[in-house]
């Protein structure tokens, strides 16, 4: 089975959901607006391992993990590029199963897979290229003091079932659906955008982590009220036994994807409910842009050292 | 040493030859013409050994075998992002010396690094993704019976280089720099594609196996008269060790990044003087296109098989 053979393999299996594989080049529609581009790679055994979820949802996550650089700059997906080094054992078979994932998640918001390149190599490793349009683009610096920091959905969740599988337990369902299945947050992202967002990213280091982008970026200070946190209510059953808070273990938590974002303060009174309804999404606010520098959080008054979840660890 | 601080080294080694690392998607600025996207991943141990190449060889060389499919589509460059697996043990060194070689790639041909990713894993693996700009895009499809099939360059370089290490040898210099650091063809690609040429990939998998794809892609076939083949002048050292005559070695070569391209017929007596003037690469008509379907291989005359260069042997 040559790669070429491969590549036929999975354009017969993606069908629609696929555009001009094989081909050096992918060429992109016409646009109006910015063109955005991100890169993001999926590592065996240092961002999933193979035991804890199956070939198709390792596709749709490395997909969805990208994707959500997208929803972070408020774009609209527009395609996807899928670069795969898959094991020498590994059969025509896996890779489809793979690219079937990838194909999902890119199906959700609209962004066809055109393009990719496929490796031998000792694990896995899939690095998606997403490739959006955006009419406002909102960045990391843009944040002023008096916004208010939000976040969307829950948190802790994708941890919750990372500690689990490392004690050797099976994650309750929402927590596997959260590490397995997460969803980009692209509609969020976008109405935010065009609703006032000052400055955004997604939640992938842990909110602990990404509000140091932030607050680095937007050259502000961020005050985090860990009381506010939302917490997926599958922390309950993780949080207690590394002897930490429901909210920290949340806070700290990586690979959420939920959306992080500064906004005028006029929102708290005017768009939660708006945008609840648009998307069908909690949104949270958790802290506060001020002057100064760095992340200072507290819980019930106290301040709180939050550490971020980073791979090289 | 976390991400964020790895990409701030990064940033600060590039300078001017880096835009925007750190922001969660990079940002392209507004063109005319087409927008093509490609992405290529290289592989420790399946692409390159570390005790065969630099880090900064094994960047550029990355770099430039993902630049050499905006070649072939005769697209200009307008910028690379990099998404870099680097073993636990390297440092920040490391990643940077990688990089240095990636920007250096681009910078020859006007791509800056606009983005990219860090993570850990095993082996090095870098996948580059590069965005172009085409008024003209030439794909795959589109040679027709009649018209020449000719390549750039001299071929057989990079594989006698892979053939000398696999022997304990050490590489011919210039066997070895086919191999560290090949050119993406750019100016040539872009010069073809506004003279007519008709379909065109780079040679990454061989002659013999890039013929198949251009053959298939444009429903013709293709007689290669392997007497005709520009013969890389380091492959004579190489070739009589397999027993298979330069040709032959030449043309089953991988990785040499020289453009395949279909040319109507009128090109032999008009065009190649102003194409060598233009690029300084000699092109060499190697065969033609035929009604029919596959690749007909002779040498004086007498039928050869060929295979292609693959890397799922």
């Amino acid at each position: 089975m040559t790669e070429f053979q491969r590549i036929r393999a999975i354009e017969r299996a993606l069908g629609h959901r696929a555009r001009g594989l094989g081909d050096d080049c992918a060429v992109l529609p016409p646009m109006d607006g910015s063109i955005v581009v991100s890169t993001d790679a999926s590592v065996e055994d240092v961002h999933f391992r193979r035991d804890w979820i199956t070939l198709r949802e390792t596709g749709w996550r490395a997909a969805a993990a990208a994707l959500s650089d997208l929803a972070a700059a408020g774009a609209e997906p527009i395609g996807l590029l899928a670069a795969v080094v898959m094991p020498r054992a590994a059969g025509e078979s896996d890779v489809v199963e793979l690219m079937l994932g990838v194909a999902d998640a890119g199906e959700t918001v609209g962004a066809p897979v055109i393009g990719g390149d496929l490796s031998a190599g000792d694990k896995w490793v899939v690095t998606i290229t997403v490739i959006g349009n955006a009419e406002r683009l909102i960045g990391r610096a843009g944040a002023i003091a008096g916004d208010g920091i939000w976040v969307t959905g829950g948190l802790g969740g994708s941890r919750s079932a990372v500690e689990a599988w490392l004690r050797q337990a099976q994650p309750e369902a929402a927590a596997r659906r959260a590490f397995a299945a997460p969803v980009p947050r692209i509609a969020a992202g976008r109405w935010l955008a065009a609703h006032g967002a000052r400055a955004m990213l997604d939640l992938s280091d842990g909110l602990a982590g990404d509000a140091e982008h932030l607050a680095a970026a937007s050259r502000v200070g961020i005050e985090l009220e860990l009381e506010l946190v939302p917490v997926a209510p599958e922390v309950a059953k993780e949080a207690p036994r590394l002897g930490v808070s429901a909210e920290q273990f949340a806070a700290e938590g990586g690979e959420d994807y939920e959306l992080l974002v500064a906004l005028p303060s006029e929102f708290e009174d005017v768009d939660v409910a708006a945008f609840e309804v648009a998307t069908r999404l909690p949104p949270t606010r958790v802290g506060r842009a001020v002057e100064g520098a760095g992340v200072h959080c507290t819980l019930g008054g106290r301040p709180v050292r939050l550490r971020g979840y980073d791979h090289f660890r």
